[in-house]
């Protein structure tokens, strides 16, 4: 009888589970979880995959955390190449998948599903931080504070004085669910005006009473540009020397979405120059190396990736990851899937693979 | 004529004025402003206000910063048996003056005034900077950064994970006009739940949906402790050994009152017992002196006296107290006379100085 008894799917499981390993010891019911051990390489990932005699060959589900990338590195065309045609769907923990080509995932019938929500709120928890921080100059009287630099005058440990909400006008580039969270976070704040651009103006309900602008006036107007789009080939770079041009000199910018969405070189050259005042950067553009100069001024406000580093979201996003994996298991179908491949036809033929 | 004409009042200014200056030139149309110079200590300042041959001895009115303390000391009895019988009024910039002992001055029938309000989104905004910041960990993020210690794993720099504010209490010790202020901005961030203590309960319409608690419940159900208060003979040390011993352990202390609110050296013995489990500190007890134990631990966030340190809030706290002084000179009494004074008989005996 065994013969005839359905082999449970095979699962990949990518990156270390911090938080969420009670949904993977449920999942473990259904499929058969394996994992890469240490020592295995991107090259013996790859050539694993094509392997008849390699289980990596018979993989039916990926999933990876956002470090795994360090091990297998980027998910591009030659890993959706290698991938065997076994394989239905790619689960990633974090609403950023950038590490991930999905057109060459797409052109297979791959199915790529992201973590879009959970890490809504605690991203735009980090990005008002650093943003009160730029706006404050609090990375000047902390780095003040901690090298014993604390004059007896002037005030505020003689760092210049920041600046208040107070007739300032908030510019959020990318109007999404992050940059939706930060809104409703800084309504309370004072600020006079809330503008937004998007590739589309949204329909009004999800536009939180932010103001509609085209991508120039958006740099004109902002005294702080919130930026919370996600980075793609369109993205790459958006803020450079012409976009920093057109902005308020004394501008504060906030990033807590990819830093390769700025050109690095050209906000080292705005800050040098005053035309951007201060900076709150949760992201860099080749992390975790920061250029020596963004580490060194002191206007820089700047975190180590620290967006959704809570233990709350954390387990929060494990959990969706291992629930993607499950309703691909059940029903075929991931449940979160990237906006590109949201209107893709074959995705309706996905099976069940139990 | 000339022996008929009122002579103007004597106004003295003590500290910098940074951005209401053209106050001031408003104000000397109606008052004979006078500043000590840079040389005068503490001993010619007390000895000039008793000697008739000395401008001083004819004050009317003292304006003073926060700063000013650094030439003067503190407002003490020896001040208010020195000063003249001619003053009326002193006017201070800020919403604290515990640098002055106000009994001593109210036995005298001279007016305080304060800086009650202009001062509370300012200072809510460094608040919930530094409580984001201690809940996230981000200053051990920010050393990292700085330091060029961000590992290539583990994420978010290799700093422990954060907390998120699902679930939290948020307890709020003082629940006046800057506590108000850091509830209304903490009420999107997603909270539990808000609790406070204040000797008495407060009205309905002022309490922002908080819960009374005793002090006691206050410190037992606290995730993030937020301390709002004066500081006063009542609330020095208020936050001390006994007080800690009464908290959750893992308990977030955010501090921008004033720092003799708590015992520092308790609060050093908690945080290296991981009973508190991160600090964010504006205020500290011996400022500017900070013990360099708060200075080396990455888990404390802490600014340089910054609350107020804006440009915005400087000129409005620095044209309110020329409000003061100016109604002072024309009607005899100050807008803002601090609490301790508000029922006092011999406010409503106070006569305009021309």
């Amino acid at each position: 009888m065994l013969s005839h008894e359905k082999k449970k799917p095979v699962v990949l499981q990518l990156g270390k589970i911090m938080f969420g390993q009670q949904a993977w010891d449920d999942l473990r019911k259904i499929a058969d979880v394996i994992t890469l051990d240490r020592s295995t390489t991107r090259e013996k990932f790859i050539s694993g995959l094509k392997d008849p005699n390699n289980k990596l060959s018979q993989v039916q589900i990926i999933a990876r955390t956002f470090h795994s990338v360090e091990q297998t590195g980027r998910f591009d065309e030659e890993i959706a190449d290698a991938v065997p045609s076994s394989l239905i769907a790619i689960c990633h923990t974090g609403a950023g998948y950038d590490q991930i080509d999905v057109k060459y995932f797409q052109k297979r019938h791959i199915q790529v599903s992201h973590v879009p929500n959970v890490v809504n709120n605690v991203t735009a928890d980090t990005h008002v931080f650093l943003l009160l921080g730029a706006l404050r100059n609090y990375s000047m009287g902390y780095r003040k504070l901690i090298n014993n630099e604390w004059p007896v005058s002037p005030s505020g440990g003689g760092v210049p004085l920041g600046h208040d909400p107070e007739g300032k006008t908030v510019g959020v580039l990318g109007l999404g669910g992050i940059g939706r969270a930060v809104v409703h976070r800084l309504k309370p704040f004072g600020f006079k005006r809330f503008i937004y651009h998007n590739r589309h103006k949204l329909p009004g309900e999800l536009e939180n009473d932010c103001e509609y602008v085209s991508f120039e006036e958006l740099l004109r107007q902002s005294d702080v540009l919130s930026i919370n789009i996600p980075l793609g080939p369109s993205t790459r770079h958006i803020i450079n020397d012409e976009a920093f041009e057109e902005m308020k000199t004394g501008v504060v910018i906030v990033n807590t979405a990819r830093g390769a969405v700025i050109d690095e070189q050209a906000l080292i050259k705005a800050l040098k120059s005053g035309k951007v005042r201060s900076a709150g950067l949760d992201v860099f553009e080749n992390e975790p190396e920061v250029p020596k100069e963004l580490q060194d001024m002191p206007q820089v406000l700047g975190l180590p990736h620290m967006g959704t580093h809570c233990v709350e979201t954390r387990k929060n996003m494990e959990d969706f990851v291992s629930a993607n994996v499950e309703s691909a298991i059940t029903s075929g179908k991931v449940i979160a899937i990237v906006p590109e491949m949201k209107n893709d036809a074959w995705i309706n033929g996905c099976k069940p693979l139990i």
